[in-house]
């Protein structure tokens, strides 16, 4: 079995410990013969920051180069709130999005049926529920030029942030979408407002033609973004995938992620395109949740939404599809036993450490 | 009592015909002496673009000037999908907005006690919702220059919008908020992506020199926008008031008035600041829905929230805020009568049509 290389970098906050059980996972993967991964570790965020002075050394930026895979924690915290814009703990996160070119980002709102009750939607609008949302993550107004803050003759700032799409990069998302719809239940929402954006008009054109030319058999719906937002909260169920910019991606995620009502379970991927001669793909993961800086350091986070995204890179890196359905069906089980963590408990219900959780999965294999 | 003019614009699809219930309601107010209203007519959206190959004519923007308020139905539908994009329905709305001045638009989220059960969200996190959402409505990425879709040397095409603030636009918004806050709970959520938008840093800190200076005595939150959207689904009853900027705020507000199970009911007004001589200002209220091109002409509108819209446009542009308080007592009445209309009638539930709708809410005033 060919060595894989896997950086690890466990950020800020709650990053630290989930990383931790992604550790143990991998040790035990190694053992047991089922992969042969080989693991470097980094910095980034906050604890970059602090190290040196930046949210991410050129140092990692050149192992997150080269490794066949990223997994990536969590960054940020009230502590940082003060450093210098460029050198935000998030700037870590945006420059590797950016410089490994993962316009793709895949994130998966699936509601587990043992936490249907913990959503805040009434059962029968999420039992069940899998959508697919494919956020563009290397465009739009993130990456845009101008941005930037002037001082006008007045005194008064002027603050301004750019919004740019090309019909390639428009292309390109929608074929990672529509490729996932076809797999799925063949059914593509695209999302952007074209009634007030002119990126808004382009993107509806060019997710137009592809689907035309090279998709015909799939149907594709265009659905304005605030819409979108508001049929997400009323009947989630009628969408499978839906593919959008960078910022509307960002907004409608973290809503279609609420509706599970386990936000510390959702998983992601952001995908760089194929190397033409390799045909490999760069590729980071890492849970959709944040840092979580007022539960840091107490043993109270969820390790699934990472150990989730680390299947994610078993499928989507490591072609090992086999020990992802493993590591899935160790998850369900797990949580068909009633096993919970802080934020998915019920109220009242005795709630295990994050290492606990990890410990169980791992076991469950 | 002196004689407020009034421009009504019904627009397109089922704009038509709620405005006619406001039309009625009107007559009512007049005849009992309540008020002394002066109507005028024109048309907007697809029925102006039908008329005079634009989405608004020159006349009507003037007699929207000249008039004390503008009350606006609802514009657009597939009929217009293809004209050009300056002449779509919309921009005759966002003319109107820009060319008025109308930079505060309020949109209450509001959880009729009746209608409960309607909402996705389990009814003890939205019985007794109340949220005010402040969103700037003249500004961002809506008009910032340049908007444009340029075609490339290789023949891709390059679409940008530009989103830009400054310091004026946000400290009246935010003044706007504070204000309402105040009458309120004293509790104001600034809502922006400050980690990845220079408007977003703009934002917090002009919302946050404001806050310090001129209301220290309420409460400011902080919260980023994709985290709002998910806060407002996980637990909306922790806001009361949310300021944001134009885009933020067409996501958010949607997402918010999806919560309360009924967007049939939701009112909003737009107001531009004081005029500096006679302290009077622009102002136009408008249902939060849309054209509904999919029921119009087939009387199942819900008249409510252009009737609340109309509401609004008593207490804040004309004063009668005793009038208004009767409109509100009387839509709460009929709904406690158990009247509905189709988008609030339990499953099974017989549903009453658009003008009987309007004529109980007349009949119990
Ligand atoms: C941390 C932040 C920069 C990031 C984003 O806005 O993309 C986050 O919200 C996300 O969705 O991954
Ligand atoms: C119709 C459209 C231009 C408008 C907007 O995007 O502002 C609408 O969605 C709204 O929220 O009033």
């Amino acid at each position: 079995m060919a060595t894989q290389k896997l950086l690890l970098l466990p950020g800020d906050g709650i990053g630290v410990e989930v990383m931790a059980e992604v550790r143990r996972l991998i040790a035990f993967l190694n053992k047991s013969g089922l992969a042969s991964f080989e693991t470097e570790e980094d910095l980034v965020g906050g604890s970059a920051y602090d190290a040196h002075g930046k949210a991410i050394s050129e140092d990692a930026m050149k192992r997150a180069q080269e490794a066949d895979a990223v997994m990536f924690g969590a960054v940020g915290g009230p502590k940082w709130a003060d450093v210098p814009y460029e050198a935000r703990p998030e700037a870590g996160l945006l420059r590797l999005r950016k410089d490994l070119g993962l316009f793709a980002n895949l994130r998966p709102a699936v509601c587990y049926p043992a936490l249907a009750d913990a959503s805040s939607l009434k059962r029968e609008l999420v039992e069940g529920l899998d959508i697919m949302i494919v956020r563009e993550l290397t465009g739009g107004v993130y990456f845009g030029e101008p941005k930037e803050i002037v001082t006008l003759e007045n005194g008064q700032k002027r603050a301004v942030d750019t919004q740019v799409y090309t019909t390639h990069e428009i292309e390109r998302i929608a074929r990672v979408a529509f490729d996932l719809a076809k797999v799925r239940k063949g059914l593509l929402h695209s999302s952007e407002k074209h009634n007030v954006m002119k990126s808004g008009v382009l993107w509806k054109q060019v997710v137009t033609s592809v689907h035309k030319a090279e998709y015909p058999e799939l149907k594709l719906e265009h659905i304005l973004a605030d819409n979108c937002g508001m049929q997400l909260v009323r009947t989630p169920k009628q969408f499978d995938v839906i593919v959008c910019d960078n910022l509307f991606g960002d907004m409608l995620s973290d809503v279609a992620a609420m509706l599970t009502g386990s936000l510390g379970m959702l998983p992601s991927a952001s995908l760089g395109a194929a190397d033409a001669r390799t045909g490999k793909r760069k590729a980071m993961y890492e849970p959709v949740h944040g840092s979580a800086p007022d539960i840091a350091g107490k043993g109270l986070a969820n390790p699934i939404a990472t150990l989730a995204s680390f299947g994610m890179a078993l499928r989507y890196s490591f072609g090992l599809s086999e020990a992802a359905d493993r590591l899935d069906a160790a998850i369900a089980d797990v949580l068909g036993e009633g096993l919970r963590t802080k934020d998915i408990a019920a109220p009242g219900q005795n709630a295990v450490s994050t290492s606990d959780m990890g410990g169980a999965v791992i076991k469950a294999m």
